[in-house]
């Protein structure tokens, strides 16, 4: 990791689990509201939209579109598929800002704030900024900057991101590593002259997961979490 | 105050002393290489060139410029009207990123970690995103993001800043606080629709400072610091 100046850490699924937030966050609303559901699978409808209804955006289907207004259009949709009725639009705001309230995994504070010590350490992710920053606040995430993509107005894996993010930093691509527990990530990451780290997060899609339980290349570092990749960063 | 989220802080003399912390830097450059000349005249010459620097970029007359780049230009210059020789391209690097390592005010720092536990606080500066984020981290600023020129590519007191910066936090501009202790950058901002709040940094300029030592209009808040704009805030 000689000269890296900097960490970029993809987020949701990496530095916070979605997956188990979302289900406590609907399957409490339900019973709040009486209404029963397949509110598991809803969560995983719903993060199954993630990746098609970007891909629209990176088509020219949609104009660019943050990622609040992508979740919140897949969740209308989804919950007519699931047969849930009588939710408000208030109500499917409140449960698309459930992304801006997402629990972090153990080893992510402790280990952020080891690296912060040594790194500039920022997310790269494809929430957009506002999301990101809530999201922050309230797991108590130390970051230095926050890289939301509406600061590029481009969608991981495009280049963009991973090219004006260094360079919003100050910094050779070279300078910067991109941590992900997603190794396609970190491939787009590695065209673009990025180090990169992988860490798995074998629970991210649930107990039967079959992606990204291992490093599939050999990435600048592999890690077992952030705080085991603090250490091997020097932090 | 009602209704209000977010506060952006202008950063150079608002939050940093750049002036003493510029002329401490550059007089211990001077004596330790031996280098005899106006240091103190130099900065303020450096800062002279500031305004007018960025005037050329909003005229057009520069394509986009981050504001390092600008610094190091105008230094360039200057060293050759205030008669210094012998620094070489890595002297006057070295000298540029004195704006990365500006001290904060006494209150600054106290001040703003009250505020960061009610409110999204962020930067909203003429300095570019490396040079802010750099600013953080050595001088201990605890912003939740950073809003740099860069983002917007466009310099304060043009209404993109103000307003870009508000979406970029998903809030309306009347749920955002400008603050800032030049009161031209409140009266633009305020055209924009953002609240805003004033506090004096009465030897910002050096101890003739004749501008800005004294709130000119009726701001929404008018404080003494911020630590005492944290407590009229309810921080």
């Amino acid at each position: 990791m000689h000269g890296v100046k900097a960490i970029l850490f993809d987020t949701f699924g990496t530095v916070v689990d979605w997956r188990a937030s979302l289900i406590d966050a609907l399957t409490g609303f339900g019973a709040a509201r009486g209404i029963a559901a397949d509110w598991t699978g809803l969560v995983d409808a719903w993060r199954g939209a993630y990746v098609p209804s970007m891909d629209r955006v990176r088509r020219g289907e949609l104009p660019w579109t943050i990622l609040d207004d992508l979740h919140r259009a897949s969740l209308e949709r989804l919950v007519a598929e699931f047969g849930i009725a009588g939710l408000s639009a208030a109500d499917l705001d409140h449960l698309t800002l459930g992304w801006h309230r997402l629990r972090p995994w153990p080893d992510s504070v402790p280990g952020l704030t080891r690296l912060k010590a040594r790194y500039v350490i920022a997310p790269l992710s494809n929430g957009n900024v506002a999301l990101l920053v809530n999201l922050a606040k309230q797991a108590s995430l130390p970051w230095d900057m926050v890289c939301g993509a509406d600061l590029f107005r481009h969608y991981k894996p495009d280049p963009e991101t991973y090219l004006c993010a260094a360079r919003l930093l100050g910094l050779a691509p070279g300078e910067v590593t991109m941590a992900a527990a997603h190794n396609g990530d970190l491939q787009a990451a590695r065209t673009c002259g990025l180090q990169v780290a992988f860490f798995p997060r074998p629970t991210e899609y649930g107990p039967h997961q079959a992606r990204d339980v291992a490093a599939d290349s050999d990435w600048t570092v592999v890690a077992a979490d952030i705080e085991d990749l603090a250490t091997r960063m020097g932090a």
